[in-house]
């Protein structure tokens, strides 16, 4: 059977860079169509995720899977036969599971907040931040990833805010290298898989748009 | 093996009772144990869940578990000989992914805005929450249960919210049976289940806690 696979994504999405790591991993080709999301979202992304309207979908044979955590578990459970994400025992599974949802709970709104952050509360943001990030670090340990031997799942879902770092050290002026050297080391490691170099954004064309996000919030 | 089961919970917490619903489905021994969440976290909780600190957590051989979701399916995948919670077909565990998360992101949030809310607030409040409730009126459609036939991993992450519709309805003076009336069919269907039945608090006691969560809110 012929499959038709169609990536709605913005490039910036650290959500969107999620499913593209995975879809690389599992050697799936698909079509990446770029939406604008900030003036004009398309027709297809509208009636492909009418509850949430955001992206990234993912539209399998015309049947749409919405929200990254969701597409990744479907995209490991459909290409079931090349490069596991989810480890097998229940235990590393709930591991796994438990990380990922670290990462939309508390680095993306934590980081956010650093990057978005006004002066006042920057102290705060900052040293929220940091512990988030340390909690990473403490839960990576020793290992080469954070499921041990093997890059998945976890990694999957945190890896994309690496892409986030030097905009963060810039403007949080922190150093995480300094204060997480294994999760940096992690990054580093990660980034050299093709899956992962090749889908996240370069970090410096990040921090530019995170300006131009930023001047645009101080205007309103 | 000797298996030892320990739930760290709340009775009032929709997230605790989904993990007994789904401990009661699949037969499961095991231990309740109601946490002081206000005045006295015990140190076992702080011990098993150092990252949020929050129930419920599933303590199954000496091995924690945390986030309601994450455990749903860690008991489903753990004690997997037993009432199948999840669909076995990819898409369809996507959909019922996507609905469980749906609950978390805006059927929690939502309510507890019209339960908690001000006056002043509770006019959006209200459209908001009957959004809310109209989504997961239009999945339900004619369906028995969230997945179909069968009562399944949406139904169990959902359904906990079902004891708030008393409270709902006269917290913010409106009818969610006339508004969603399949929704309310299904969650008296699904009360017919003895894991169900046996697991929500009743309406009324949810509605005196609320009350009392509400006046201690405003005396601050």
């Amino acid at each position: 059977m012929e499959e038709a696979v169609i990536l709605l994504n913005w490039w910036a999405s650290p959500f969107g860079t999620r499913v593209k790591i995975a879809l690389s991993e599992k050697g799936v080709e698909y079509e990446n169509r770029e939406e604008d999301l900030f003036h004009n979202k398309s027709p297809l992304l509208l009636k492909s995720n009418p509850i949430h309207k955001s992206i990234p979908v993912l539209i399998h044979n015309d049947k749409p899977v919405c929200e990254s955590l969701v597409i990744l578990q479907y995209i490991d459970e459909t290409w079931c036969n090349k490069s596991p994400l989810m480890p097998c025992d229940p235990y590393e599974r709930a591991r796994a599971r438990f990380w990922a949802d670290f990462a939309d709970k508390k680095l993306y709104s934590k980081g956010r907040a650093v990057w978005e952050g006004k002066a006042e509360d920057m102290e705060t943001a900052k040293k929220e931040l940091m512990e988030t990030l340390k909690l990473l670090e403490g839960e990576l340990g020793e290992k080469q990833y954070f499921g041990g031997e093997r890059f998945g799942y976890a990694d999957v879902a945190v890896v994309p805010f690496y892409s986030w770092f030097y905009s963060l050290e810039k403007f949080g002026e922190l150093s995480i290298v300094e204060e997480c050297p294994k999760l940096v080391e992690w990054g580093k490691r990660c980034m050299l898989r093709p899956s992962v170099c090749g889908a996240l954004p370069p970090q410096d064309k990040v921090y530019n748009l995170m300006l131009e996000l930023k001047g645009l919030n101080q205007q309103h």
